[in-house]
């Protein structure tokens, strides 16, 4: 699978300096890192890698999310320069959510990880027996 | 820097059959995501990629984890196969944990997804603003 042959690639270890700026409590990685690794962050972020998304197309994709949940979602996402909101002027008005050019190189990430966890789940969880 | 570089190779959409996979409000891929993505989890996998680690390190490493969370976020990791616990019978005995081969692999993928938030952050919140 495409993520495992990946992993063979990619170092295994955080440079030094960075590991100095990303464990302590108070700095500023470690807030953005709880942001793009929310729950609900992560769906949403690789719901848009697949293009636009309307508000009610958002809600139907990442299954179980609240109403609040989604907005509170899309709200940080928004604020951290990810996601890009649009209001359409048609009628009837509506709202599409897109990924900004730092979302998409983000979301690049985003996916290894997230099919790594798809390939792996069912070892994973059998392994729990 | 590397993330980037990386991000600019990587694919940037979910497979199809993956998508289908991981957005659905049961399906085992959303539970070993939100292990892997969990707030600590990170942290925790991401620390132990520098090596074996003892409890007392990995508390300090990780700074502001309470001992129920480090007990809570190693045993989820433990039984996920992402992380071993060794326990040594020495004077005094203490006991180790270190990455498994799924750990490295995950970790692999992990470490990329970290140096973007250190690269990042301090744009993010400056926009904040």
């Amino acid at each position: 699978m495409e993520a495992n042959l990946l992993a063979a690639h990619l170092p295994t270890q955080l440079p030094p300096d960075l590991a100095d700026g990303v464990f302590p409590a108070g700095c500023p990685s470690r807030t953005v890192l709880d942001h793009i690794t929310s729950k609900w962050g992560v769906l949403i972020l690789v719901a848009l890698s697949e293009g636009e998304h309307r508000w009610s197309e958002l809600r139907r994709r990442a299954e179980g999310i609240s109403e609040k949940m989604l907005a509170q979602t899309l709200k940080t996402l928004e604020r951290d320069g990810l996601v890009l909101r649009t209001a359409r002027p048609v009628i009837p008005p509506h709202v599409d959510y897109s990924l900004t050019e730092r979302g998409y190189e983000l979301t690049a990430l985003l996916v290894p990880l997230v099919a790594w966890a798809y390939d792996n789940a069912g070892d994973i969880l059998n392994g729990w027996r």
